[in-house]
């Protein structure tokens, strides 16, 4: 009886512990998340926060200050130097891996020997006048030697003489009046055109299609002044005596113009000077507006309309040539610039991602400058190389993102964009595979009065949560947040009460990864107040008064704008590498792909009896776009329930390439973005269906109506079919019966 | 001290339950694996052993009777009735889902009501002689109508009438052999050639850049008839009065010749037929042996090489026109073939992948016959069917793959791919980023002697695995392995003891899945003795000679050839869908890539002095390859260790994307794989670094060697950086301090 109770008790026990021991794997098994740190996130706002707040105002201002002591032009020695430093800094910060990538490729210098400059010359060919040879030195930079004088790089080399036309801002829409209207042909004619509205390289190629030999561009007041500013060193305007400098290629996305769609590796074939993409074929200079003066003030010829009227003492008029007693004097151009293949370094910093090393999430920025760079790129690099100390912080805490994050340096983008393009072309196969989204650097302030970002759709929603999370620079704004201040100053325009966000145009390093691959994309940076400040960029812009006390005195005494923009870019790269799920939007980019349905089909129902005869209709477009809507809202509903994360993100990550197509756009093979691109007639301005609007603007002017129309309904169908597509990596990828 | 005992004991067997709990909780934890199912390999070998098993000769025999009986050109309504059957027996057989896509491409027909044919005219134009308007039709099938005479698909319409120029196998050889050596201008002649050697559309694009009016093809015995075999029905040679159809477009790889590079929707925009891609300009026509003679007979001028004479009983004299008696007679085409847009249709078949639904392994043939298709293409379409059938039988059992499995019909492959390059135009974006490899299912069987495989150098591993599980089909093989029947059979003749494996050319659906897209692919059929039999294909290839009949009786009496084509197409699709790691190899890619680099110097120095004198030298080419070779071993060493599958898996399948070039090949935008394509002399053909090799081709007629020599070069830079991004792909993503 005992025995047996003894039994009993025993089995009584080890099935108790037997139950209890499965208990406790049945919890564990299920406790046990199947992806590993999908719960973490309370941990990572916790590291975003820190990682915010370690940015400071004081260590960017001495990252700026230390940057722009010394021009440092791409390919000089100078610029190699900064590149160590920021190389080794990165390292000391605390980076995985940084390392130089040198390409090389094709520059263009001022001949040392051979000055350029612009002559008036009378009719015995002697100079009666010549412009300045460079600009004014700002005090302090007395001593400092390697100052480039302004020129135009890749400007054709020679010296044409001839009457001077003046055509505004050399648009195309400027040539098409002078032709049509005015009636004025400048073949064999010197043009003269005033920077602003559209990239120079542009104005180069209108006045080379016109038949021009020789363009000459210069800074009006009207574009390149403020209102009640006084000159630098006084205040932030140009003065007479400075001038822009800057690249006249017209290059597409090509990069090195010798090693188009390819690295400027030392074994990469190159093309020869004369079938090098986007060189001008013609001498090509700028002048500031004291010089301009000279060459405007004896003009003769027509009136100009009012809106071709800048604000120098001048008539503006039209030319060709000089008034009466003038008539003799002639212009001539000497130009003795050379190109020559140079070598570039970027360098390249990386921290491994934990869990998906293979997923990319990138922040770069140009380091190389005109001059000094105090605004452009510095203000950029020095929050570039704040946000990588910060990070650097957090990894010494034991942090480490989820994915990898890059960090870029590149050189030779004022020579188009060339370090970050060989860059692009090198790693096209793993970033098209593995790239979730590149964060542009470039110059962090142009204005003092408010956040501008340019990004992708996609990142939209992203954007407004990260400057919620960021403090207002502005005095007196204590306790607001970035998006708060930046909302009361620059609403939405359209349709929703929101700070406004622009297209992504081109300009700058982001081109090759967004418009060429794909990777969703975005910028950000403190400007002027659009509404009221009507001077193209900022005064003083690729000239020699480009310094850190530029900013110091004026753009951001405080540091606190610039801490800002680091802050946004930073934040941006942290949330991208570190989010379980990638906090991208496609239920916003549906959004934004009607408004630019709508608003292309506006442009072509301009034209409603053509539109009619040649059969032309947006409507395989517009439900393509409902197509997309759809696929987006239910990818969003699924990503509730769903638990593939890599599945889903991977989703996310190739909405973008969605958008891509492999032909590329008509005759420029790498603007491959079906719906943003800069269309032909500015390189600048970010278009969206760039084929049907350069489509739409070709029936202007062509002598084929029918054919331009068929042109247009050739891209409406590209767009719609591109559309689908992209709306087809949204769709579940199977599914079972 | 009772009471301090009881809670003793009662705090003991607490400490022991928890810690037992703890102890299950634990083991639970750890024994959950993170991946799921990532041992389940014990599983998917016998899964695999049971797919195998379940495919039958006498099934494969049935579905082959059913998908014969009528002829079912692409774009009839039979064609689209045997769609129909198969999508209903594919959703029978139990596969997920099962959809008809349609596209409208454009197509071309004889007009049924003026007949094409060929005269002999005399001097008053009479006509002393027609070919003939049909095949004699085979017994049995004499009350079938729509059986399309034979005629060259898209041949230009016209009546050309003009002497003969018989040009051999019309190969760009053979051009310049009769206009530098025999010094005949062939402008405002027809051509007559022998069918053979290259691609039809390769032959009619050389007599129309030679300045031909007409081009005439026809089948020669000594290219159509095998050595002691009788014709049809008797035997498996073609009979004297047979033709062989087929399309005659120069696409190089743009699918539907009005869509290039998208699918043909209904909101396609299409180019007007002028515009339309390939089109040849001049008519064409296919003649048998029997008319043949008629035409050759009486042919004047030169006396042939040897290597130009055929095996008809006539002279084979170049012409032009006929001899002395016949002086006054010409040839006239009377072709009126018409191009229409016409609607096709592909069944796709899918099974959603269990664990990666996002990643596709595909299985795709054609359905379109010239007539019956006895053996092109139903002898594949049967083998698919089977594959299918027995896929649904595990999937009944519980089994699900890994991976998504899409079993495709294509549709209007003899009108040039066009139904596979549609769907994968439009399904491009998600195929780039998830299809692991495509497997291609046209003819199963083209001879009775052994297996012919052709695919990635990545797959050659695991065919070679495939085959070493599957049964030889020959009589007195019992016990013996298809592999080892193969290798006894067709030995790799360079440098290892296995099987040969070939390089994948085209003309067929894989192109734009392997040459535009960079998905890893292959092939497999029975074929014939190559060192033995001479002729091309198999002789009664594309006319209605190809019958049920021709397979039973002498191609594969038992059906046990079909079986063995059918498991070793399904074991591959079986593996790449449902191994943990990805069966792909890219050690073996190295070792491929350098034999082909050595072979493709060897052409380069055949011209010693140039090379020199343009310094064109393949050591960045070399040392490209052994860069790979080095990260393909790395890569296979790390995963020893690896257990991140799903990132090595990308490794593997986007190796294969990492040779294609965006930009595509010279003038070929479609064709992208710069390892893998035809020349653009044979479409044919697979050459390896097919963009140096056409350079090189070049240099041969080039009358500026040093333009040429700078293409070489630029393609040797070209492929030396392919090679290098396709070894990044294979790098360790980033490292960590």
């Amino acid at each position: 009886m005992r025995k047996e109770s003894q039994l009993l008790r025993w089995i009584f026990w080890i099935v108790v512990i037997t139950a209890l021991f499965f208990l406790g794997f049945i919890i564990g098994w299920f406790a046990k998340p199947t992806h590993p740190n999908s719960g973490d996130s309370s941990d990572s706002r916790h590291y975003l926060r820190e990682f915010l707040d370690e940015m400071r105002p004081e260590t960017i201002r001495q990252h700026l200050r230390s940057f722009t002591r010394l021009p440092h032009l791409a390919g000089t020695e100078q610029n190699l130097k900064y590149a160590e430093q920021i190389m080794k800094e990165w390292q000391d910060f605390g980076l995985d891996s940084v390392e130089m990538v040198p390409y090389d490729v094709l520059l263009s210098y001022p001949n040392k020997s051979r000055p350029n400059y612009i002559s008036i010359v009378d009719a015995n060919g002697n100079e009666v006048f010549n412009t300045s040879l460079a600009e004014p030195v700002p005090e302090g930079y007395e001593d400092v030697s390697d100052i480039v004088p302004p020129y135009s790089a890749f400007s054709a080399r020679g010296q044409p003489k001839g009457d001077l036309v003046y055509v505004n801002y050399g648009r195309t829409e400027d040539f098409f009046q002078l032709q049509r209207q005015m009636e004025i042909d400048v073949t064999g004619k010197i043009v003269i055109v005033r920077y602003g509205k559209i990239f120079r390289g542009n104005k180069v190629k209108n006045a080379m299609l016109a038949g021009a030999k020789g363009i000459i561009m210069f800074s009006d007041p009207a574009d390149y002044c403020a209102d009640g500013v006084q000159p630098y060193p006084d205040g932030w305007n140009l003065p007479g005596g400075g001038a822009q400098r800057g690249n006249v290629l017209n290059l597409n996305g090509a990069g090195d113009p010798l090693t188009p769609g390819y690295p400027a590796k030392e074994y990469t074939y190159r093309y020869s000077f004369e079938d090098g993409v986007g060189l001008p074929s013609i001498p090509v200079h700028p002048i500031g507006y004291h010089d301009a003066i000279h060459l405007l003030k004896n003009m003769g010829g027509k009136t100009p309309p009012n809106n071709w009227k800048g604000a120098l003492n001048v008539s503006y008029r039209i030319g060709p040539g000089f008034i009466d007693d003038f008539k003799s004097h002639a212009v001539r151009m000497n130009i003795h610039t050379i190109n020559q293949v140079t070598r570039i370094y970027n360098v390249i910093g990386k921290i491994r991602g934990a869990l998906e090393p293979d997923r990319y999430v990138i922040l770069g920025g140009h380091r190389d400058a005109w001059v000094f760079g105090g605004i452009d790129p510095m203000s950029g690099a020095a929050v570039v190389h704040e946000t990588v100390r910060s990070a650097g912080r957090l990894i010494s805490k034991g942090w480490r993102p989820r994915r990898t994050i890059i960090f870029a340096s590149w050189d030779a983008e004022e020579f188009g964009l060339q370090g970050s393009t060989e860059w692009a072309e090198d790693n096209a196969k793993l970033l098209q595979d593995r790239a979730v989204a590149y964060i542009n650097a470039d110059s962090a302030i142009e204005g003092m009065y408010t956040l501008r970002v340019d990004c992708s759709p996609s990142l939209h929603t992203l954007v407004y949560n990260i400057t919620k999370q960021i403090a207002s620079p502005e005095e007196g704004e204590e306790g607001m947040s970035l998006y708060e201040s930046w909302h009361k100053r620059d609403n939405w325009t359209n349709d929703r009460d929101a700070p406004r966000i622009s297209k992504l145009g081109s300009g700058s390093d982001f081109e090759a990864y967004f418009i060429r691959l794909g990777i969703a994309a975005g910028r950000a940076r403190y400007t002027k107040n659009k509404k009221t400040e009507r001077y193209s960029s900022y005064p003083v812009y690729h000239s020699v008064y480009e310094t850190f006390e530029i900013v110091e005195k004026f753009y951001d005494p405080s540091f606190r704008r610039l801490q800002a923009v680091a802050q946004v870019r930073g934040g941006l790269i942290f949330s991208l590498a570190d989010s379980l799920l990638l906090p991208l939007d496609a239920n916003q980019y549906a959004d934004s792909l009607r408004k630019y349905a709508q608003s292309i089909a506006h442009v072509g129902q301009m034209h409603p009896e053509e539109m009619q005869m040649y059969q032309v209709s947006f409507d395989s477009l517009f439900s393509a776009v409902e197509n997309f809507t759809i696929a987006a809202r239910g990818f969003h509903e699924r990503l509730e329930t769903l638990n593939r994360v890599r599945l889903v993100n991977d989703q996310l990550m190739y909405l973008e390439r969605g958008f891509i197509d492999p032909l590329g756009l008509p005759g420029r093979p790498f603007y491959r973005h079906v719906i943003f691109a800069p269309s032909s007639h500015n390189k600048y301005a970010g278009e969206s269906f760039p084929g049907i609007y350069d489509a739409l603007f070709d029936i202007e002017n062509s002598v084929e109506p029918q054919r331009a129309w068929r042109e247009v309904k050739r891209q409406i169908s590209i767009a719609a079919f591109t559309v689908h597509s992209a709306a087809m990596t949204l769709t579940p990828p199977a599914r079972a019966k």
